[in-house]
């Protein structure tokens, strides 16, 4: 059996023009039989936020979505939440705060079969928190001021559909560079995949490969042969990191994540 | 004969508390007879730029500088300018515009005298535009709107104390990651050195190697062994660039501009 494919995307994806990636995403969930399914978990906004998406994908994918709006532990223990599930050909997260998607669902019924069904080929989206959410490890938050000293990073378990990336969203327009590079430098067996807005990786093949579709560019911060990195004794602001290797990739570009490379074109 | 060091440092160096970068520039030029002369042709306030350096270093080195205060290409051509050059244990280059430096100085008298000087084992020192100058290619500006989009880089040519090397300062407190990117992915020959604030390289044996001095990180773009760069065909903010390798270096790290690589400690 294989796993569903993953759409992972920066934030602030286009919804009002020629829709490139919601369409993607609506059109990969054609592949299955079902609705999409809305989770605005992530939102502190959930009726807007849901209905927005509502209006897009009933337009884009025919069928009418239907929205989770699971804004506690216990809603997401209901006991229809499994059949509602198993009827999805597509799961979309929306954004908002990611640790309201590890808090609120983790360990819950909502959260078993959302991966159980990912595990028998449903299809999962998301954007900024939804994007973030989707690594084994999740940054949480970082102090961004202005000043190379200031990254305090916050990780912490996020939904674990991808095992050995970390994704960080927004990534060029809110110049997230430093907080990725200290993620990596903290965790360099893990590649770190920052996704800049209206932009996404279609994750496929059980996780072999992503392609890049949008309008900017994707980042990839490899550490795994590194030859030198002192973060352990030395600050955050000082540290010395040797030999990361770095991709920048745009639309098109296709690269192996088992052999951490391009394929090229 | 070997060549002047350098000291290029990122900008914004301490004036006030334990002036390590300066402290630093004053002792090196202590291997030599002379004072220090102060370029202030890169700034707007070349007297009060001129005078705080002028003070600084009248302190930590013990004899009072020589200040050059060049803001006409005439006045770099005056007859005793062979001579007051000839005189320097080093010079220091201020901040302001870097493009002022090259277009009011490159191929004056003054220029070509430095050059002859440095070559002749004169000490060489610039923060901001006094070291964006430093490469044979200089970053003149870039729009650096919010916005992965907007990366319109203007490159000119610098005074050439390194040759395959390009410098950016206020590198992390001004996000100059995009940026320097580019400049790469057009020239991938070169080595990209993005400089913090109140951190600077300390480039010693005729240019084969630099250590890093102060608070701050120093980072490196290595695109020589990138597989693959479509900037000719994509925009920037959808281009994509394949193996660039990267170092964040810290306080004390060696890097090795010949070999391209961190000596390890």
């Amino acid at each position: 059996m294989k796993k569903g494919d993953l759409l992972i995307i920066g934030g602030n994806e286009d919804k009002n023009g020629e829709l490139l990636i919601l369409e993607k995403f609506s059109s990969l969930c054609k592949n299955r039989t079902g609705p999409i399914g809305i989770l605005t978990t992530a939102s502190g906004f959930p009726e807007e936020v849901g209905n927005e998406y509502k209006q897009i994908f009933s337009q884009l994918h025919g069928e009418e979505p239907i929205l989770f709006h699971l804004d506690t532990r216990e809603k997401a223990e209901q006991v229809d939440i499994p059949e509602r599930l198993s009827e999805l050909s597509g799961l979309f997260m929306t954004g908002g705060d990611q640790l309201r998607l590890t808090s609120l669902l983790g360990g819950t019924t909502f959260y078993k079969h959302l991966i159980r069904n990912w595990h028998n080929g449903m299809m999962v989206g998301g954007t900024s928190a939804g994007a973030a959410v989707m690594s084994r490890l999740m940054i949480i938050s970082s102090k961004t001021i202005k000043n190379a000293e200031a990254s305090i990073l916050e990780m912490g378990s996020g939904f674990g559909f991808l095992e050995d990336v970390i994704i960080d969203q927004h990534f060029s327009q809110r110049d997230r560079f430093s907080r990725l590079m200290r993620a990596i430098a903290l965790n360099p067996q893990i590649i770190g995949v920052g996704i800049d807005e209206n932009t996404a990786i279609w994750v496929q093949n059980n996780g072999e490969f992503f392609e890049v579709i949008g309008e900017y560019n994707v980042s990839i911060f490899d550490g795994k042969k590194s030859t030198y990195v002192d973060i352990a004794e030395k600050s955050n602001k000082n540290m010395t990191i040797s030999d990361i290797r770095f991709h920048t990739l745009g639309d098109g570009a296709i690269f192996d994540l088992q052999k951490r490379e391009l394929k090229l074109p």
